[in-house]
């Protein structure tokens, strides 16, 4: 009798990759993890069956999931989008890329999205982190000890405008408002650095809100915004008050450290529903 | 026979606030600039004459400019916008804030416009800078020896389409894009500052461009974006291939300097026009 075979898991950088190694294996399933190379924690990944390979290395990476009777594929932790120059395609990679596109070079989830159809033409099932690991997606509602005062909830509303509008164009997830002055805006910079940026140009008065939501047509399987006890950090360090995320739309790498760092530090933790969020509580501007 | 009076200048920073008073003496205009504390230059305001005030000084302001009989007023060179906390009013400001409205405060150019309008109730007279000092608006079309390659029309095709929508939301007026990846997104950290840190995150190959454009709906007369020599200092040293902003719509502080300057490090300074730039070039995504 066939058995559903291993887990494929192509692991970027940080701790999730492991943990859902980790969580699959509990679950009764044998996994292969495919670390990419400058991303992948190469120390964490060798107590696991792992390879690690170039991410332009196409060809030897659908040839060691094959090899590894790998039918079910997740991706997971953040790797840096590369451009089309420092990708160096091997042979299977330059005729994968010319199936992607260069369109899909223009913005983060082109990209994304067109990997996850080349590999389910390819014959894998991609499958999100978050469907092995259930409980690292962020719940809805306050989460934190004290919650959003009704300047940040303005502030809130402010950067759920500013996020939406900057995801229509495929650029970043997240932005800090201070009293509804956008301080910053992320392009591919990463939240932490944006969030530690916006220490030097914040106005005196109340602390600022970190907002961070999917990408509206994200691919939820692919890319799912995360945030972790670094991104609390950052968060205290800047002043903020408190960080604002999609309920059920984010992963939390280590949710109750996170919420610990939180209440010592006074921040708020909250997951909104974007598209109910402004049609209740209105858009200040 | 009453005469236009003096012509009065609310003084932000750098060198175009004494480049509009010489322009309007030497058209025979009596001149009265009002710097701002923090923000204009004392020193090069010295020989002119003036009156240094703390922008929240809304009733002194008016007063100045009342008893020296200007009803002609020009807003000109840049000042950090204020939060309310900072701003620390007089009894006058109290009144115009009332009036102003605390919505404005929750964009760039909301605040601006409220300004002008509020001035415009008071009987004074808002123009633009450009309309004096007609030389520093930006021309359409190319500037420099060298001119954007066909990737640098795609980068500033995507550029122009994220600026406009973070204009539609009242943010930034720039972007630096890099092979079709937007690199950073200009929040209210300035331009330069948005150029510098491009550098950290840019990808092998052919250089980004910055694109800066004036937001959409915004009021010509109080806030078109301005760019200088310091620009291209940072264009260059951010390994940027070029910019490009509004023809006839960008103050250009330096024109002949800026020229020179891009030359000398080949990067081309091209004048779009952002309203059928994406018609018939077509953006990329």
């Amino acid at each position: 009798m066939p058995t559903a075979g291993a887990l494929g898991i192509l692991a970027g950088g940080g701790p999730l990759p492991v943990r859902v190694a980790e969580a699959a294996r509990a679950g009764g399933r044998e996994v292969f993890l495919i670390g990419f190379e400058g991303y992948a924690n190469a120390v964490a990944l060798a107590g696991w069956p792992h390879v690690l390979l170039r991410l332009g290395a196409m060809g030897s990476i659908l040839a060691a999931l094959r090899a590894q009777n790998c039918r079910d594929l997740v991706l997971v932790g953040p790797v840096r989008r590369p451009s089309l120059f420092d990708l160096r395609p091997d042979a299977e990679g330059v005729k994968i890329l010319a199936r992607i596109g260069r369109a899909a070079f223009a913005g983060d989830d082109g990209l994304l999205a067109a990997v996850v159809r080349v590999l389910g033409e390819e014959g894998f099932r991609v499958i999100g982190a978050h469907e092995i690991l259930t409980e690292i997606l962020s719940p809805p509602g306050q989460m934190t000890r004290v919650g959003p005062d009704r300047q940040a909830m303005a502030d809130i509303s402010r950067g759920v405008a500013v996020v939406k509008a900057l995801g229509a164009v495929d650029v970043g997830q997240a932005c800090v408002v201070q009293q509804g002055i956008v301080l910053s805006v992320e392009a591919i910079e990463g939240t932490d650095a944006m969030i530690a940026r916006s220490r030097a140009v914040a106005r005196p008065g109340p602390g600022g809100v970190l907002v961070k939501l999917v990408k509206p047509g994200q691919d939820r399987r692919a890319d799912l915004p995360a945030l972790g006890p670094q991104t609390i950090h950052a968060a205290t360090a800047a002043g903020l008050r408190g960080i604002a995320f999609e309920g059920g739309g984010t992963i939390l790498t280590e949710r109750d450290k996170m919420v610990q760092l939180a209440d010592e530090a006074g921040l708020f933790m909250l997951g909104i529903d974007p598209l109910t969020w402004g049609e209740t509580e209105g858009p200040t501007t």
